[in-house]
């Protein structure tokens, strides 16, 4: 393959139209389009698969741009390529409601996942590349390879400091992903300057470290012909990921090129005059493409476009004649679960003993493991704890390991929860698959960054988060949660199961199973619980519901999980005291509020008040009540019960409290918390 | 030195102790200590400098243990050396309110930092290393070294995956702190069994590609001599920190040494029972130690109190010798802030300009920055954003790089958020040091697991989060928090500010400076903001004020930072409709619930409905508030003006929300939201 002046031209043109995008914006970050172009043109034309006709064709390649404050470099490509991007699209850069924000969104066409906080994309990039590997490894036959190709994508020096990165990456080299090439932009520019004043360690011998296959284009700026050999060079290697060092300068082009100058705002008029007269644009123009670029990049898309054709055909070949893989395929590329997997899960009558949450949570996923096999689970090293692998799980493993194969559907994430957050991500965002993976409910506050994106992404992941409370005892404050669910409420578009029991977990494995625009955490308990009287997995799935009805009660508990139990021993306390309480469970604010006013105000009706009970923090709950009993302090270490008595959760304490409060609202009229004029 | 029978049995009676506590607890970690005994032996023995006596003084070496769960270990070598442990503390292991918690915290005596969640103790250990650097480099005269020694830490293969870890690690190797030497406890156990599935990275590639130095020690069961002679090697190595991976068998002596069954539960008792007869234990007793053991230990007590006396002379010489800065280390060391520091904070009047509050946080470091000079600052890579460097620091770098050198009070972090939280820890955990540090608000939360356990650990560390919200604009919703204070509001022991002009920004540093015991987040605009009528530095300090005081108001504003103002326009609008309406600013909830109950009645009193405004997550705001105005979902990437209209956060649109409230309220008694039965 060999490059010529036309090329050339169109790298050109990739730079100036991020040079006007920025401009026009007058905002965002113009150095690192400059920088990266020759690659994305390389490899867009010559390497990467796809159908702008069809951002959604699921055999592609995928490309993340892990640096995303660059996504100027990547609105222009869609665009030139023909993506449904146009130039009043680029000219909308970053103002409201665009087609072009100012980081890129996974919603948008031909955007794999969003990416702009460092380390996200690369760790993103990982799943992914494990998605394609599990997928071909369990569809593909002899005859027709239906799942197949390359990650790809660009991580800057901001992204390989990133600690999120470090994990994905020691995890990637693990898994021998051979379908992973990453482009290590070696500019030597951050914001706070060169990177010498911070990152001076060898990034090469760390790659090789991980068991990543490394290679260096040392001329990234203008050297086509050595970054398509070396994207060849990578291809080739098919047990290790590939990290590719790209020397480019940022801001190519600038009169401050190679300066944190062209970093993060746009270039002053002279600059970009005297750029576009150098490579020979009209100054006087801007978003001005030659329509011999045009036609350059629409040869590649139609490229593309026969490329899925020929898919589509081998695709329908293939379920002819794998007609049970086939039809599973494409159920699950199209995301429907099988169907009436909902008998699958398990419930319980009040007869039935106590049992950990955790272990309830266990019960699902071995019920529904075989059933739903777009599950791929995982635990960051805490299988035994989190009891999150069903017992005929296989691992996804490098057959060479012989722990397992490339079908294996439970991952081994190390203690790296944020790269199995970031991860998770990447999964999700392939298709196809449902990701779930647990941790100690605090230690997901070590992936809140990947939490975040899950939710502000729609992906649909599931967190299982055991040890949900001071209930975990001895291990003590530092592995306790008490902020945690407050934190997790707080982020929009996420839903935070607390089960009570075997039904509540049933439901909670339900809504997130069910719900394919939002992750999910579900937190589990390490102490058992009973069987609740009153819970089922209807009443559950609204997210809150009356557990024990009360005609005209004195007072009203609202609780979660493990409090839940405790508040119905509470009320049968009261009840001998001469108080009648009624008692709520709340295992998911997000799905609550999903149901009608009415519903809500039955459950939390006027006249009497309301007491919540929840061994957390009591930020937030005056939402649904009156009064809160919690924990705004950090836990304790000890026997879990004892710290349960110290703590005053136990139905003699609470019930106390509880007398407090119907002397202390006696005669006045208590209205519900949830009406207001807003 | 020359290791002999005397020292086996004691490394054997520290592994007999470790067993017979997790046994008395019937829970802990009994593998990492039994494996690691002999190198805990040989480094106290011969290379720690410590006085049990006195576990605080100051010129000490440090020692952290990264894999806190092991932490039996540590309680043992407290008790064998003098420190104020007891039998009887050990026997209560994990018990309620013991002094030998699950995991170690860093409030008990001996204990450098709290460790457990994994990553941070050896990072923290890298904050302690710079730490002792700097001191040394600022306070040492060719006459008297007062700062001196070494940080030494342990970490098992959990911590080493852990991209916190990396991060810090990378750092350090920049640095070039020759005074850090870790040891990887290399068993290649973690809990979910052989490290082979998760973890088969190269680790001493990995650190030599950092800058590290490294080393190997084959058989660290029971080659003290191979140990004693790794640590003289590493000592010698003054220019790079120093990785030892020293080769243990988990549990070694246990039945099932070497296996993940040694890891996180209590050896079976005839297992037990073996161990102490192949050791020479007397298997009925139990907490059993020789004299000749509390003999050995106690030769080298008696050395390190030796040494504390010779240092004190040392000291008294220095300070006679250097009275400025003999009495500057002695007053840091004291933590005890410069006398009227408060008048270095400026005060501002309503016809100032406006100016962005991460510039008036700039001025205040500006201010303060020679006056205190136990402020370290830094930023994760966004310093010209953040606005954290005063204009005359010297970076913290290492005088080969040209760029700084060890006197530096500026450390350049690079995008390594949770490392640089981490950092902090260790630098406030040595004493002497109060560090600032900054990084936009929302990635903030890449570093959740540190900030919680400042918080826990009541570390003095001050985060400076700028961009603090959908004010930043057009980088959009991945970098606007909406979750974010909500999140660090739940964080018990922490402050977190969000002043609204000068004063209040003044005020926010004053807090933070004279807050010992805990950590504060200062949330920092982007965008300008006014000089409000109404501010002061005292009232601010109170964490909250009336700022727009009304007779008899018809409803109430409480706003925080940039909203502040935007609520005393709203205000200003009704009052042209004849609704009065009085503003609350709550800059810090933390502080305000410091305050006596009548104060905090008399800002949030009877008898008006109370309007929270704040552009991020309205949770937590009933607390303080009938009615809520806030943003539930994802931010939008735009100019930022538009985004604040966008989402409803102008004063005419507060000002027509309010007239809906004060018409719901109508005629109803309201009563404020602080009066509570519990």
């Amino acid at each position: 393959m060999a490059y010529s002046e036309i090329d050339n031209k169109a790298v050109n043109t990739i730079r100036v139209l991020a040079v006007d995008g920025v401009a026009a914006a007058n905002s965002g970050h113009p150095g690192a389009p400059m920088g990266l172009a020759p690659l994305t043109h390389v490899l867009f034309k010559n390497f990467l698969r796809f159908n702008p006709k069809n951002p959604e064709w699921f055999n592609r390649d995928r490309f993340v741009l892990s640096n995303g404050h660059g996504c100027m470099l990547q609105y222009v490509m869609l665009h030139l390529y023909g993506y449904p991007y146009s130039i009043d699209d680029l000219k909308n850069f970053r103002k409201l409601h665009s087609k072009t924000p100012g980081h890129p969104e996974a919603e948008l066409p031909g955007i794999e996942v969003t990416t702009g906080p460092l380390g996200q994309g690369i760790s993103n990039a990982v799943g992914l590349a494990i998605a394609q590997k599990h997928l071909g490894a369990r569809y593909n036959t002899p005859e027709a390879s239906v799942v197949e190709g390359f990650t790809y994508t660009i991580a800057g020096d901001g992204c390989l400091m990133e600690g999120v990165a470090s994990e994905a990456a020691s995890l990637a080299g693990h898994l021998q992903l051979g379908n992973l090439i990453a482009f290590y932009d070696d500019n030597h520019i951050t914001i706070d300057g060169d990177i010498k004043v911070a990152f001076t360690e060898d990034v090469l011998m760390r790659f090789e470290s991980y068991g990543w296959h490394t290679l260096t284009v040392e001329n990234g700026d203008s050297d086509l012909q050595a970054i398509h050999d070396a994207i060849v060079e990578a291809k080739k290697v098919t047990d290790k990921p590939t990290l590719i060092k790209i020397t480019t300068t940022i801001g190519f082009g600038s009169k401050i090129q190679g300066t944190h100058g062209v970093h993060g705002a746009p270039l002053k008029a002279d600059d970009i005059v005297a750029i576009k007269e150098k490579w020979g644009f009209d100054p006087s123009k801007s978003f001005d493409v030659p329509q011999e670029i045009y036609d350059l990049f629409a040869k590649t898309a139609a490229k593309g476009a026969a490329e899925e054709q020929e898919w589509n055909a081998l695709f329908e070949q293939y379920k002819a004649q794998n007609p049970e893989k086939g039809a599973e395929l494409q159920r699950r590329i199209n995301k429907e679960l099988p169907a009436d997997f909902e008998k699958l899960l398990p419930t319980y009558s009040p007869s039935d003993p106590a049992v950990a949450s955790r272990k309830l949570s266990e019960i699902v996923l071995s019920k529904i493991f075989d059933g739903i096999p777009e599950l791929i689970g995982g635990s960051a090293d805490l299988t035994g704890s989190n009891l999150t692998r069903t017992s005929d799980s296989v691992d996804f493993q490098p057959p060479s390991s012989g722990l397992g194969d490339y079908t294996g559907r439970y991952i081994r994430y190390g203690v790296r929860e944020h790269a199995m957050g970031a991860i998770l991500n990447g999964l999700a965002a392939f298709g196809g698959i449902i990701p779930y993976a647990g941790t100690f409910l605090n230690f997901i506050s070590y992936a809140a960054g990947a939490l975040r994106l899950s939710a502000l992404s729609q992906h649909q992941v599931i967190w299982v988060g055991t040890h949900d409370s001071i209930g975990l005892g001895e291990d003590g404050p530092t592995h306790q949660p008490i902020e945690t669910l407050a934190h997790f409420r707080a982020i929009p578009n996420l839903q935070v199961w607390r089960p009570a029991d075997g039904n509540e977990t049933s439901a909670a494995y339900y809504q997130s199973l069910v719900s394919k625009h939002n992750p999910s955490v579900i937190a589990l308990t390490r102490q058992n619980l009973p069987q609740l009287e009153g819970s089922s997995i209807e009443k559950a799935r609204k997210g809150g519901y009356t557990l024990v009805e009360v005609e005209n009660p004195d007072l009203i508990f609202v609780a979660t999980g493990s409090e839940v139990s405790i508040s119905v021993d509470a009320a049968k306390l009261l009840k001998t005291q001469g108080v009648n309480a009624a008692v709520v469970s709340l295992p998911d604010w997000f799905t609550f509020e999903k149901q009608s006013e009415e519903y809500k105000l039955s459950v939390f009706p006027d006249g009497a008040p309301i007491i919540s009970v929840e061994v957390m923090t009591t930020l937030g709950w005056d939402k649904y009540s009156h009064e809160q009993i919690g924990i705004n302090t950090f836990g304790a270490s000890g026997p879990y019960k004892d710290v349960y008595k110290y703590f005053g959760f136990t139905p003699e304490a609470i019930a106390e409290k509880a007398t407090k409060v119907v002397e202390f609202y006696k005669g006045s009229t208590v209205k519900s918390p949830l009406k207001k004029a807003l």
